[in-house]
């Protein structure tokens, strides 16, 4: 493997993928010699709690050094438009940031958001092909403007180690946010369950309608209570919108789409997830983050999972 | 040992702690073993110089890996009251951010002071407690609302390799400080003296009195001339009022009461003890500080020892 | 060697040390027991991207532990002046501080840049010095206020390896920038040019001479077109004003002397280097910085290199 940016990156066999998953989870420590002298850049142009404990730990766990550079603290801003006189605040150019990082290292990870101002520039994913092109190494996106593929791939282990069936009914719901969101995690995870071949079906208000691409044949039901009836597992995300003229827009807080008691009422027994960090009584209610159905807890837990399996493929093909 | 929050987390063996201390500071990597394959999270929501460095190097001796997440910096602001409807500029709640911050790591070590505005949220050790009962890892406290038992433990340590008699003479002087401080390092070390059986005296100005749980039997001394007399240790702290209803606040900076030549003109030839950092000229004047008599460095290198008897501990436990 | 801050602390031998220099490139992991049980403090007072990474790398490679401090970030901001009443905003005095630091590291690294307020302070290298004096510990430069020696030797070293004669033509060119920069990279790399016996000319506008005690015999020459006429090498920087009464001052932003396809085109095909961060289309062109013959990124690898070989001698020498 020699990025990690996608679900395509996993080669197209995802049997397999879990299964290395699975043996990682059981003894973390089996490969702790594979990273030695081998160094993980981690770069972040945005916050990150779990991404960085969880992708710190999954290297160190496979003997890696790892070093952790926040752009704007410690660093400067980079500049990323090309043809500019720079005689503003922005110190540096990202194509001679890249590079250099790239030097310093043997894999690099980024975490850079989408702006939510340009759709094109965020689905082109600009700063991130930037990365791949210039920075020769392995990339791996610790989310991007338009995925989060360790997300996604955490999503996947936690659904399988705790489906009842073989093709669980998995819904995800856009719930309320206060703020604008990006919809690389809902992008992603739409990718991720159509690809294991799950019943997966959306539910949203209208005008959240996501990028095709990413939601392929997956059913849209804009009637919540409807698309939840008979879930095995729930799976709320806020974003924003997607379609224009509203791109990064939040079209609506209704609180009708928290989920509560009332909507997993509707459910088979649902599983609760949820990527975090999360905004109680906005996305989920406290009875129902805190119930017995919750997966927050080792849905996140998996985060070193997938990042660990990740990292040793990359890591075996250096 | 499966916590250090508090003197009592020791076990009630003072000098079998002391003892131990002792080797490891002979020999600071003959346990580099011990923490193979264990990674300590260091949680800082306060700033951080001699803890943050003196807790890493105590780990990185151990042969621990490392990870410092300062909150508000990297990552992003926590909730902590329950019942919200986080619609505001808190973006996860601690009830997820600890368990999902435990999952990362074997030790959770955190620094949350005081906030100075609610005694009870203050001395019910709200932050810290949720650190214990949700993180499910053992707990270090590297200064809490109301202990600093690291710092504690490494000023205990210092008198020990100082004091010129068994029972040394020791006084905790009140200085004045421009700003509101917690009660934290002065309780702290009002316990740890008392459990230490030394001849032990506070003075502060009247107002300034601290919590009867932390202080115990010491002697309390208004005129601040008749506590240091003959003392064998100054040790001084500000710190804010403790009693209603100016809890929380400055009450005096009267720079009579900073440590100067003339107050140790009439102790025992004392030593001057601070647990950094520490506002020169208000708490003590450049003379003292940088006077033969001054322990101020050796305290502060002691720190490296008290954190790494007590990761040692939790270690040899998990 | 005891300590890394000038030239001088090599010992003299400059081939010696470029010999070591390359043997550690071809082979980074040689000497990865050296730094087994011995930390790396590196302590910033300004921001950093490749210094920070390239010399926990290269101290990585060493096999050393490593603890970056960001002053003011995580810490508190720290009081440098002596006979100090301290009741403003600084909690700490950097006479406690240094030696604190010392106590929990072998080697402590520091970045302090010049203030450009008050030249005497920035010259005598006031807070440099008071790490030397005081943390008990060898002390390497990561940019003081006069010198950025791991910058100069990393140059040395590509010139080294891309030279096309044994005595090639090098020229320092000033180009313009927005904001007021200190003299240290320009101070730092005349220095070592005139030690490496290459011919060296300086070339800036009226006003911008730097201090004689760096340039030394160097040719100084104000036409920046005669000066670039048949370079090897074309090394670009921009720095404020050294002489009174315009200390740190910026005179001019002139793009004229912005490093262009023209400029270079009365060189002997130069290479084009800097030191980076690099502000595009003030000091240089996009063309130029992107054309073929630029090195500014084998230059910043070249700063694990350098980094490395300072440390494997101090190592070697504890």
């Amino acid at each position: 493997m020699k990025k990690f940016t996608n679900i395509n990156d996993l080669g197209g066999n995802l049997p397999e993928a879990l299964k290395e998953a699975s043996e990682i989870k059981k003894d973390r420590f089996k490969y702790a010699e594979l990273g030695r002298n081998k160094t993980l850049l981690m770069v972040f142009f945005n916050a990150s709690l779990r991404t960085r404990l969880s992708t710190q730990k999954a290297a160190t766990n496979l003997g890696m050094n790892t070093i952790t550079l926040d752009i704007n603290q410690g660093a400067w801003k980079l500049e990323t438009k090309r043809n500019v006189i720079m005689d503003g605040d922005k110190s540096e150019h990202i194509l001679e940031a890249i590079p250099v990082m790239g030097s310093y290292c043997d894999i690099i990870a980024i975490r850079s958001f989408a702006g939510l101002e340009n759709k094109e520039e965020d689905y082109t994913e600009k700063i991130l092909n930037q990365f791949i092109k210039y920075s020769g190494r392995p990339v791996i996106s610790m989310e991007a403007a338009t995925r989060h593929p360790l997300q996604s791939f955490a999503d996947l282990i936690t659904i399988e180690e705790y489906k009842r069936t073989i093709r669980p009914k998995v819904v995800m719901t856009w719930a309320p946010h206060p703020k604008a969101l990006p919809q690389a995690v809902a992008n992603s995870f739409a990718e991720w369950m159509n690809a294991a071949g799950y019943e997966f079906i959306i539910t949203h208000p209208e005008g959240y309608e996501l990028d095709p691409a990413f939601t392929g044949n997956a059913r849209i039901e804009y009637d919540h209570i409807k698309a939840l009836r008979g879930a095995d597992f729930v799976y709320a995300k806020n974003w924003s919108a997607y379609t224009d003229p509203n791109y990064g827009k939040v079209l609506s807080t209704d609180r009708k789409w928290t989920v509560d008691v009332r909507t997993m009422g509707v459910t088979n027994n649902a599983y609760f997830m949820h990527c975090l960090p999360v905004r109680r009584n906005m996305i989920v209610s406290d009875a129902v983050i805190e119930g017995p159905q919750s997966l927050v807890i080792p849905e996140a837990a998996n985060r070193e999972i997938s990042a660990q399996t990740v990292l040793k493929r990359i890591l075996s093909n250096i």
